[in-house]
């Protein structure tokens, strides 16, 4: 019995001792066999559906499709993705209350989303929305969707930044795009801790990016962070863009679009620099941060990293992990319970840490 | 350019939109393909070697060898796995200066797993461990091996509780010891809110029953609970019993041994019974919870939907996800810096809580 393998494992399963393995063996890459995987069923009746009737993912297909970002015509798919979506976001933010309005700061395009009526606790509070869309796309009308979600729920006036983005303008421009329009709050004489800033995916990435960035530049640091699922390492790093490939209906595989994308983005620049991939900072000092993944979602690596690295540096950082949820689940599914609750905590964090 | 399936799925990257999907589509199982992964990049060296010398898990040889729970020689693979252990633990608690006392308390046995040295803010404090091994395995002297490690890195007073178990004494003799043993210390004038409770894996899913328990019988609840990847849903439900099939080298599969133990331990009973499955009991007014899991933990999803369902009640409770971690890997590599951030943040958390 004591030759079985299985009882081998499983002693290792009781044991809760340290254990010795051979370390003379060379990395093995596993050759994870195919499984059959059910609609999570302990996710809300909104989101198992959802999924169950989604056609499975193939990371395969997508690899072929994008394999080299110098021959992808990005301008021509970054206005196939955004005609429609400017129109809804607009109607989204009509739906929802918020208004919506255009504006340049020394040269660059923000929108000031605000909600209704202003919750009095935050009425000298202002969030800092960064869109999302893989660092290349997301901009223009379209990027104030998930702004006026937060700008309804939290009833906090928001600003989201249409930040320069590649072909034309890789990194730095995003980044700086972000610092100038916070300066300008600064230099309105907001007080950096009335200030949280944040987004989903890219967005959530550059925040953290940026916050580096104010750091290095030696900036009053704001008083919040959002960090929806970050994209906070460009590199092929994060445990999850292999253990969720293919289950991650949202980014499928990285080997496609968003490895071209990163490589577009950074243009040539160490994706290790803190400010492409925030996670490779030092975060001592950084303001209380909320974070949001699902079991699903390739980033739920990057999301878990930041979050430990932020404890490390003793850090304020909440980690929420929803169940069966892919990359950004919570803002394709507005109505969902998992949804709501991302919102609405995020609400109960801001108040408790703009003050 | 627009009939591409994978142009529409990257449409849903960007919008941030609320997709509509057919809802006539029956619920369809995801037959995931297979794919190569290699050790975590981003994990420690120390959990990074370890992975890469572990051979393969192979789910299938699991099945096969353990498929149905009355066929299983339960005595004999019990103390197959102990007799090692037992030696084990005590050789670890006295190499962190750890001093081993067993006791009876109403016939139930417990140990006294107590630092060499309180700290003085832990002095009126009390640490009620509750061990794992899959509710069925894990008792007797190398029940105190995790015990150990708590009192030794949070310098605390540990009780740990062998608590009886099948296949002589199935669900609910467990729950009832730990109440037992928990009202002693009430009754010996200890402060409820002076006592933490709590373990991994089956060990972190009792605990969590018993405090239901507690509440069932209106005792004053504990001050803090540790649920380290708590086995709180014996049901094949977690979404992560799927997709981390074959990546957890520590679980393997859900079909195999655990299968077999749930339906031991819950001898007949309603698996979703709350004492049994605790993630489907009421947590409001539970204690604020420190919860730990791991990329490839097939318990991730146990862990943040008793997280989801701890916040949803408005309870404190802190969610920790470590980068490549299979199922209790914490506990098992001692020396890993992941460990040691592990235990050292629960030292923190019990300071904040217990007092």
């Amino acid at each position: 019995m004591k030759s079985k393998p299985k009882i081998i494992r499983f002693t290792l399963l009781l044991s809760m001792l340290t254990l010795c393995f051979s370390s003379s063996a060379e990395d093995q890459v596993w050759d994870i066999k195919s499984r059959m995987v059910p609609a999570p069923a302990g996710a809300s009746e909104k989101i198992r559906q959802s999924i169950a009737s989604t056609p499975l993912p193939d990371p395969a297909a997508a690899r072929n499709m994008f394999t080299d970002e110098k021959t992808i015509n990005w301008g021509e798919m970054i206005k196939a993705t955004s005609s429609s979506r400017d129109a809804s976001a607009l109607k989204l933010a009509t739906s929802l209350g918020v208004s919506i309005k255009k504006h340049k700061i020394e040269g660059i395009t923000i929108y000031h989303v605000d909600p209704a009526k202003v919750d009095p606790r935050f009425s000298n509070s202002m969030f800092l929305y960064v869109h999302g869309g893989a660092y290349v796309f997301g901009g223009g009308d379209g990027s104030v969707s998930e702004a006026a979600v937060i700008a309804s729920t939290s009833k906090i006036r928001v600003i989201s930044v249409d930040y320069r983005m590649p072909p034309k303008d890789p990194f730095p421009s995003a980044v700086d795009d972000v610092v100038v329009v916070y300066k300008h709050l600064l230099d309105e004489k907001k007080a950096a801790k009335s200030i949280a800033i944040g987004g989903t995916s890219a967005g959530g990435g550059l925040a953290l990016a940026a916050v580096h960035k104010f750091k290095a530049l030696g900036l009053q640091l704001p008083g919040a962070i959002y960090a929806g699922t970050p994209w906070a390492d460009l590199t092929k790093t994060g445990d999850t863009l292999f253990t969720n490939e293919g289950l991650d209906r949202v980014l499928v595989t990285y080997d496609g679009l968003l490895g071209a994308a990163a490589r577009l983005y950074a243009d040539g620049h160490d994706m290790q620099d803190p400010f492409i991939s925030p996670v490779y900072g030092n975060f001592s000092g950084f303001p209380p941060t909320y974070l949001v993944t699902g079991t699903r979602d390739m980033f739920l690596s990057d999301t878990a990293r930041t979050h430990r690295k932020l404890r490390a540096a003793g850090v304020v950082a909440d980690l929420n992990v929803y169940e069966g949820l892919s990359h950004a689940g919570y803002a394709f599914n507005l109505t969902s319970p998992e949804s709501i609750q991302v919102y609405s905590e995020m609400r109960d964090f801001l108040l408790a840490q703009l003050n």
